[in-house]
């Protein structure tokens, strides 16, 4: 292509407000445009990057024996209804009403409408099958932000399996797993497989693809020996505290002024890790005493896990109050009937402990936490913290901000059963078959590249998803370097290559600066001192390196250094 | 690809309810299924043909220099609320509200949005820009109908071009134009390009471009010199019909039961061509008179049209009794004032007329048009029929039913204009860019290709969209026979040939019926007793003819076939 047939407006200021690195830069380099806030137009460079990142997934799809279907993004309330999630999901999932007052949804996942079609499946004999798509999603985020990161409208890669039985879905999970690996190796994107909660979706296994990058929300633990996990899920292997054995009962003595586990170390010299927090809940409508140690952070996701709850939050210092009869500073657990309290592994075997009396101002020492206090359930909530020992191998743990890129889960029955699909098994039996849910989000996928192949110059694309392979950038308007470039551009697009050619009246600094801002792996400038000794440049985006090559073999060259990525 | 890895619900009956063609046979060859009115699931078949078809397109709309985007289908109220459409566009725009109660539309067309990215355009050297999307779009239509044909989502090619001045808009319509054929060409769509009226994209030229099908619903005249036009456009040459003089004023006579056309011309021997028939419409809240040929029909548009009205209906009994002291039967227009008076043209220079009196139960005869009848304008408001001698070349005209496939449109400055677009001009003044808006239905273009392609056992679809180019049909499981379809398959997939292996454990019958039934164009089967003398049976699924070829030939044999379609 010629750019000056693109439309490509490239911006000479970083623009305001895009804190992401991805957002900065597809804006600047002219990729994207905001129409609204989470809502992004894709312009023609754009547009060629999500082509090529679609078949890279078409492709390793195919691979798995998946088919590709399109199924309709506006959809009726009657089949949420039926699978229980019309009522299940908030604001996130936007709604309408139709000339005839029907409700519908946009949809933000498809497994009820894939399961829809499911209902002509007929024997065990037509199982496996692995149905995927490429259509946009609808979510109304409450803060889309960091670009194309998260928004309210995108691309996502969906499939959906439909196996006969657990074994079935495993060889599709299994399946799924190593065609992301691919995919997200194919794209350059560093993905971490890593274990996850499975929120609304509601399955069992589920295996998140995390990208680690700054701009992400989302916190993995990880260890070199390759234990990974959101930190929704993660451990680690915490060093015992050896604990003296303390008095046979629990001393009270007054603690004013004290109000948090710094006041109580520093004015008392009871380090965190000798006292127990209480903090206080309310788990669906029931208050909760959830005991911590004093150094450990609870992860709310662990505490909902662990009860099946639907909502969890703080208890209001009120409801504390007419509860405990103290406030946040002095509460503990012991002597604490009629209320569930749930304890941190971390606090198994722990005697000797420092914690509030439910007397404002008194704390109770001496305190031997299975002795003293009526746990009812203890569980792992405690937030792992980087350099803590790996669960598996000890070694320090790294902690890293990431975005989800994938995510892939085991569903089991739910949808097929609420929804009606049986087939016949292989004993005469009508069986609901079993299902799994996979999915990658296409713009997503792209603003993750960026994230992680840039320099201060721009956008460094791996040639798998470059707009283009290679630029060639035309100096000069003197008849040999026009007549050498146009040789070379039709040489190379005879090479099947995706070429740019840059015949655009600007300096060669311009030319330079947006070839590297917009992110094309190769260049190769055409220039009259060159060609004097019949040369032109080659530059590898990635490196910077510069090298001279013949003109004779620069379509040569080129060609082997794409197809050497391949 | 293998059929038992491929999911095709072929239905053994014609589905209930499916009334055009491609209707029931999308369904029963299993391409598509209905998830509620208007809205339809795409299966493994129907998504390849899909994806042949946005080729077709793609390819023909880059030989023109568009540049493909991606642009939200969420859309923010503000910017249709700017270009004036908020109001103007009805029920058939989705609406919605999101999370903090902003105002959203669903995409029907895209001329708003694009618009907002071509505020960056600076310079008339920045001009033409010819930009396009394959985008979902959404319209709430009254009467979904006919599977694809008449949809609420689907999926549209549209491209909007940006012009510095009349002419460049011109050369930007008459590619588009070329392109259209040539695509229409390419996907064996039969497509008449007509003038069209512009309805709520309010620009000047307009061209529609039909298909002609039973399931359409578009009226289109048609002549084989080429002149074509949609009925609410068409006109023809009337023979003229000379009159004689007549009286010199007009003459009352009683019509006592007379309440139609064809009473007065079967009472009192008046042919319907001697008579004004007089309409009585409310063109926003203004009764007006319109007056035909007693033999001619009203176009609705022709008025809206003629009076740039926003709507038009009959009146009410009640109103036009009012107005005119009669009902409809007896209505006239001689003598009434105060009120406008619309005259066909085909009423030009007619005398010795007969007419109501607007007095029930008496006619005028002896009328005179221009001289008795306070005419206010003449416009042309007629329906051509069938057999009416064509404007250009007099011979009779075919009126065919159609649907349209594409649509093409000058809108000039409208949108340029209200949404704030300008570009410096040669002579350094800012002018308005002017636009054209371009757009093709992909999955109706899909659904006409059916219309227009099959017999009695189903589809036939031409070559280049064909969701396989050619189906191997595997009689039996010998072993020999297995190794030879086996060898034919991988044979022809390495000459990049769309194959599929019929290796089902079914009948001959089943095999041929579906292979016929989903509509591939060539069918090789192999059969022991082909085999004994080394040959298979190529068949061509268009004409039905079958011969033997060599085994050993076979792969060049069908590769030839096809590459001869191209």
């Amino acid at each position: 292509m010629r750019w000056s047939e693109l439309y490509v407006p490239t911006l000479r200021q970083d623009p305001a407000g895009a804190d992401a690195v991805s957002h900065r830069l597809l804006l600047r380099a002219g990729y994207i445009r905001q129409l609204m806030a989470g809502h992004y137009s894709l312009l023609p460079l754009a547009v060629r990057v999500r082509a090529k990142i679609i078949e890279v997934i078409r492709d390793e799809m195919s691979r798995i024996g998946a088919q590709e279907f399109l199924l309709p993004t506006m959809q009726p309330a009657e089949v949420w209804q039926k699978s229980g999630r019309w009522d299940k999901i908030g604001a996130e999932m936007f709604r309408l009403t139709d000339r005839k007052g029907a409700d519908l949804a946009l949809g933000m996942t498809h497994e009820e409408i894939f399961t829809t079609v499911a209902t002509e499946l007929r024997s065990y004999r037509d199982l496996p099958q692995r149905w995927y798509q490429f259509q946009t999603k609808f979510r109304d985020e409450p803060r889309p932000k960091s670009g194309l990161i998260r928004v309210r409208e995108f691309t996502m890669k969906d499939s959906y399996s439909f196996d006969v039985d657990a074994t079935g879905l495993d060889r599709s999970f299994d399946l799924h797993h190593e065609a992301y690996t691919r995919i997200f190796g194919r794209l350059g994107i560093p993905a971490i497989p890593v274990e996850a909660s499975s929120g609304i979706m509601g399955g069992s296994d589920s295996i998140e693809f995390m990208c680690p990058t700054a701009a992400g929300e989302d916190i993995v633990v990880h260890c070199a020996c390759g234990y990974a996990a959101n930190v929704e899920k993660a451990t680690s292997h915490l060093p015992v505290v050896a604990d003296g054995d303390g008095p046979a009962a629990p001393e009270a003595f007054d603690t004013p002024d004290v109000r948090t586990i710094e006041d109580l170390a520093t004015g008392f010299g009871v380090t965190a890790d000798r006292q127990v927090k209480t903090l206080v809940y309310v788990v669906d409508d029931q208050l909760t005493l959830v005991l911590m140690r004093g150094d450990h952070a609870l992860v709310e996701q662990k505490l909902i896990d662990t009860l099946a709850a639907v909502t969890v939050r703080p208890a209001h210092p009120e409801e504390i109050r007419a509860a405990l009869g103290a406030l946040p500073g002095s509460l503990g657990g012991v002597g604490v009937t009629g209320l569930p309290i749930l304890a941190d592994l971390a606090l198994t075997g722990r005697r000797d402990m420092t914690t509030g009396a439910n007397r404002d101002g008194v704390h109770l020492r001496g305190v031997d936490v299975a002795r003293d206090i009526a746990v009812d359930r203890w569980a792992d909530l405690r937030e792992v913290v980087a350099g803590e020992p790996c669960p598996r191998c000890e070694q320090p743990l790294d902690v890293l901000r990431t975005v989800e890129i994938g995510h892939i889960f085991k569903l089991g029955g739910r949808y097929t059963e609420t929804l009606g699909v049986t087939v016949l098994g292989a004993d005469g039996e009508r069986v609901n078959p079993v299902m799994g849910c996979y999915g990658i989000g296409v713009e997503r996928a792209l603003a993750a590249i960026v994230e992680t192949h840039h320099d201060d110059k721009g956008i460094v694309w791996p040639v798998a998803v470059a707009p283009f392979e290679v630029a060639i950038a035309v100096l000069g308007d003197a008849e040999q370097v026009v007549a050498a470039a146009e040789s070379l551009y039709s040489g190379l697009r005879g090479q099947r290559m995706d070429v740019l050619l840059d015949d655009r009246s600007e300096r060669p600094g311009v030319k330079f600066s947006d070839i590297e801002l917009i992110g094309i792996p190769y260049r190769i400038t055409v220039s009259a001192r060159g060609l004097a000794d019949d040369t032109v440049e080659f530059t590898d985006r990635a490196t910077g390196h510069t090298e001279r090559v013949p003109l004779a073999g620069a379509i040569a060259h080129v060609t082997a250094a794409v197809r050497a990525t391949e």
